[in-house]
């Protein structure tokens, strides 16, 4: 089908190069013009502006926005609202916050217009192996859409989760297990090298990928990770959130479920950014006046 | 080739086929006669003894131990060494503690025997998938006995660790590291369920499989659960634990290596199976002493 598409980043490009594969028709909006050459290069038809991208399209208008949650999505989903018409449908495939979903959904649904929030996974690998897709909203727009989701997707890797927000929900909860499941690696892995034992990390994560009960594709980047660089001494401690683990603790919170791991990830990743810690100065502190203990002074 | 193998359990059991089917000649010993008639109807030649078994290797022989860890192991070496010769080898392919092993190890060794000691890795789908083998121990037996590990793990399924206690360490890390993962995969599982929408668990453990960063062979199975009972409604919320992740947290600590997943993973456990908790009516009564909270009185 033929599909509007905005945002061009890391996964928009590659998802466009999919779909145009796929024997789609995807006119592109983003904000750089070298982003929009590159897509054009590939097959795409590049819109200077929404309004044009829009005018581009067939009677029945999608299109698909692929940028940074938050005002980012906001912005762009007001715009296309005063260029879009009744049953045209807006698709946000990043990660918004499942409940920022439910308000545009609503707002989008009040305009006479259909709202689709996709989870989408898959990182930078999705272009070759496809993204596995959560999506939220209606059954109507959604099976209408069926098509550009099957091309996106691998066999059997697209699923409607329910009413809107469902998908944006599933996705921040994969998500969230995806933080335990790589500090439950990470953990592993710093024990084996603060061993006794000299262990080949890298032939370790090679290994348990035939047979263990451990394999999994993450396990399969750690090992990608260790043949690059066994140690890992190019890289700094430090990891950065994009936010889904925060709010699947949010969520744990808002259901009173108790989720220990997944919380300590995301606190793990608090933690690794942490140059001067307040809380280990206090610690120092604390033990010093009750028990004399030394500290390090600065 | 030819060899010894005692414990036929679960795990065991399957081995024998698995090794029998790659052309080795098996003999067989357990304290279970339906356990070894079982085994011998499939190929093994049983052995009413260790005596028995011993008997009928090979000049250099080679016992595989496939028991709980702990006494029964320690036993059963005891009781080997007495039978077995010096350049004989003793495997011990269970989930013994890495620190025993150790010992185990050097015991062994000052007889003029060689000790090898195996993680294995796989349960009860090693038969047909082959086990991830992390064997640690000198590498003059352990390349002689190359031919059984191959047999057992699949293609590329077998390594070195390192010297004795590498292999039983390795596992116990495995298992660390499984822990956290399915405590993961619970918690994001119990989000979603405990979440105002109507999400399909089995339908998104299925679609996870296909191009999500969560795909693992944990999420395969936790789909296969998902299929049999979609509520987990035949199940006790009660897990136990078998040692290896008291020890992986044990060895995080013994090394200054922080492990917070690992660890709740094993607390989790812990909680699950209390059905009265102190901790918990402790809690409640405090709450009540200072601020007059309502507790539930038994």
């Amino acid at each position: 089908m033929r599909i509007g598409f905005v945002g061009l980043g890391k996964m928009g490009a590659n998802m466009v190069q999919r779909l145009i594969a796929g024997g789609h028709e995807v006119v592109v909006h983003d904000r750089s013009q070298d982003a929009m050459t590159a897509a054009a290069g590939q097959g795409a038809e590049a819109a200077d502006s929404l309004h044009a991208l829009v005018q581009r399209l067939p009677e029945r208008k999608a299109v698909w926005i692929m940028i940074p949650a938050g005002p980012p999505v906001l912005e762009t989903v007001e715009a296309l609202l005063e260029l879009l018409g009744p049953n045209d449908i807006l698709i946000d495939g990043g990660n918004s916050n499942w409940r920022e979903t439910g308000k545009t959904a609503k707002r989008v649904h009040d305009r006479g217009l259909h709202f689709i929030d996709c989870g989408t996974s898959g990182g930078i690998w999705g272009l070759k192996e496809g993204y596995c897709l959560m999506v939220g909203g209606d059954e109507e727009p959604c099976r209408y859409l069926e098509p550009v989701f099957k091309t996106l997707a691998p066999e059997n890797g697209y699923l409607r989760a329910g009413s809107s927000g469902a998908g944006h929900f599933v996705k921040m909860v994969h998500n969230g297990i995806e933080y335990g499941m790589m500090q439950a690696y990470a953990e592993g892995f710093d024990i084996m090298n603060n061993s006794p034992f000299d262990i080949d990390l890298r032939a370790v994560s090679d290994v348990w990928q035939h047979g263990s009960v451990v394999r999994s594709w993450l396990l399969e980047l750690a090992a990608r990770a260790l043949k690059e660089d066994p140690d890992l001494s190019q890289l700094e401690p430090w990891v950065e959130d994009s936010g889904e683990g925060r709010w699947a603790v949010q969520a744990a919170i808002d259901f009173d479920t108790p989720a220990p791991v997944i919380t300590h990830s995301l606190f793990a990743r608090f933690q690794s950014r942490q140059k001067d810690s307040f809380a280990m100065r206090l610690l120092a502190a604390l033990r010093n006046q009750f028990g004399g203990h030394a500290v390090k002074n600065k």
